[in-house]
């Protein structure tokens, strides 16, 4: 892969991610001033997220916004492939459906995929991908979503509810569909070809329109979606998607939960996020204290401050301090590690009260067929 | 197609079969004598249809005999493809599994595939073919099986049992397997690749070897289950196989649940199958009464004649007689069709008594998840 080309798969993404030739080779939408305006008017507010552009893209935003503004309700999806435990790149999405769910009053579905990681991963069995399902679910809970309005589908729990939904799709949807889409080849297990009309499944599951937020890997299944959903008389689903979030490693993929070291995941102590920062976050300082004085970081590539930005510091003004410090050099590495160490330990430390709490609410969270 | 030649799949028979060459073609075995002894000694007598090469092939039958002399109980699986109303084909493998349940006093498995018909037929939608399944259900039930013995899963409704245990055969199945084996192409829906995986499911739904009397046509399926089935630490099926039951038409293809004029459904009034059998059965007869007396009928061809032999007269000295009357002339074939259209409205006017009685006894042959 030449260095100035990247990866961008359900199941891979690699190299470092060209974000407006992403949109032109995914044929998806870039989120414009005119469309945080029409956002700002719905909801009263513009979330960073959007304003940093961590959601950059989008499917058919405008027509849903403009739909609802007459009076036309959606309900919003999003889901997890559950191969290992939560990290916090997984949050990002669900933290963003979170503001969607308050800000439009909506019903969210979380569907768990524990089929598919069980058809991509060869060394997963079915009972650990299930095993995984309820304990990312605990940390979706522990975001604060309204049980009322919250269904968590794990596939293999709730086939029997999306299977004659997946029905209607995969007989619209033949191998050369998924062939051009995801790059299956004639040794594609079977499970795998089947299963993107299982992703496709809770677009449907109620009878309006539905919004999905979701990392921009996800969109080639709900292109096959798109396609499928005039010839079976249903509403095209809407997206918004967000970046890929680094791994501590740095850009060049996404973080990944199989990948230990380059990785936070939400049950990590104190001690183990410390560690994990200052040893393996990628820095955009220079190589010496006197350099970095003299030249300055560069914030763009440094991970500690794009987790900032992406997640750990709402506030655009305390952010931007962080920014033009780290730049100038007035702010060195392990300062903003110990700011991200701060941030990230406050985040969790509450976070995994919730988690604990989640436990005794989960069958109030877990859709029933 | 040459005329020599003849095609079966589970989708698709035509021409005019030649079983020898079918199970070269297939690799399955022929039933010998030896092997009719061995089930003899189980069973303690020859179902008719073993005499007279109904059940024709088998795989592993010896093998799965053999440890059951040694105390290893197996189970039985059949089932039916819900297209169409059932017709009087449908019901060879279907009696002779009631049998084989008899003799070997096993549970049996039921399983009808409203998902597959659905994915092979265009203008099919899933809501009629799970109406034809509870159709199908009640000509299963009227045969006599045994409530506490039997379960009849339905694909669509009992899917989350049989989708994990099919999760486990499609992650080992890939594309260029399916292809191999049904002959499927870039434009086949995902819905057909993955459906391969559920009829595979029933085998491995108890933890003992099963055995599945079948038509030959469903053999393919259960050649890809059998490659799988150590990979995934199973046994492989066994199979015992029957010859596709022609249309009134005659040879050249099995009977089909939607060619109607071709043949007598399980729920037709005497008249029906009168007007069905004098009309459309295709005879082995000669073209004038005078030249039938002197040359004789042909009853390997005569479609009358070959539904006795296969269903419709177990007593093998009946049979003989009729035989050899229509051979030498004797026996015209208005009077043979006489015969058949006796014994199928006898048949027919006890089966839809049952079957009418089968409705209140639904729930207790339903598979419950």
């Amino acid at each position: 892969m030449p260095s100035d080309e990247f990866i961008v798969t359900p199941w891979h993404v690699e190299g470092d991610i060209d974000y407006d030739k992403l949109i032109k080779q995914f044929g998806t939408e870039k989120i414009t001033d005119p469309l945080l305006k029409k956002i700002e008017k719905a909801t009263g507010e513009i979330h960073f997220m959007l304003r940093r552009g961590i959601f950059f893209s989008h499917r058919d935003l405008g027509r849903l916004l403009d739909e609802y503004e007459k009076g036309k309700k959606f309900f919003l999806y999003t889901g997890r492939g559950p191969s290992g435990h939560t990290h916090i790149g997984h949050l990002v999405p669900w933290v963003f459906a979170k503001w969607l769910q308050e800000k439009f009053d909506t019903n969210i579905y979380f569907q768990l995929t524990d089929d598919e990681k069980f058809f991509a991963k060869q060394d997963l069995t079915l009972e650990q991908t299930k095993n995984f399902a309820y304990e990312n679910a605990l940390d979706f809970i522990a975001l604060g979503f309204k049980p009322d309005k919250t269904k968590i589908i794990i596939n293999t729990k709730n086939i029997k509810t999306l299977y004659p939904i997946a029905a209607e799709v995969a007989k619209k949807t033949n191998f050369s569909n998924t062939k051009a889409v995801f790059g299956f080849t004639n040794e594609t297990n079977i499970g795998m070809i089947f299963y993107t009309s299982l992703q496709s499944a809770p677009c449907f599951i109620e009878d309006r329109p539905v919004l999905i937020p979701l990392g921009v890997d996800q969109d080639p299944h709900f292109r096959i979606t798109r396609d499928v959903a005039p010839r079976i008389g249903r509403p095209k689903p809407a997206l918004i998607h967000n970046i890929m979030i680094p791994s501590l490693a740095g850009p060049g993929g996404k973080m990944s939960a199989s990948d230990e070291s380059g990785t936070i995941y939400t049950t990590d102590s104190p001690e183990a996020v410390k560690k994990k920062i200052n040893k393996y976050a990628f820095s955009g300082g220079q190589p010496t204290v006197e350099e970095h004085r003299k030249i300055g970081g560069n914030p763009d590539v440094d991970v500690s401050y794009q987790y900032l930005r992406i997640f750990f510091e709402p506030d655009d003004k305390k952010l931007k301090v962080i920014h033009d410090d780290y730049k100038s050099g007035k702010l060195l590495t392990g300062e903003l590690k110990a700011i991200l160490i701060e941030k990230v330990n406050a985040f969790l430390k509450s976070h995994q009260e919730e988690r604990e709490k989640a436990k005794s609410q989960l069958d109030k969270f877990l859709f029933e067929d």
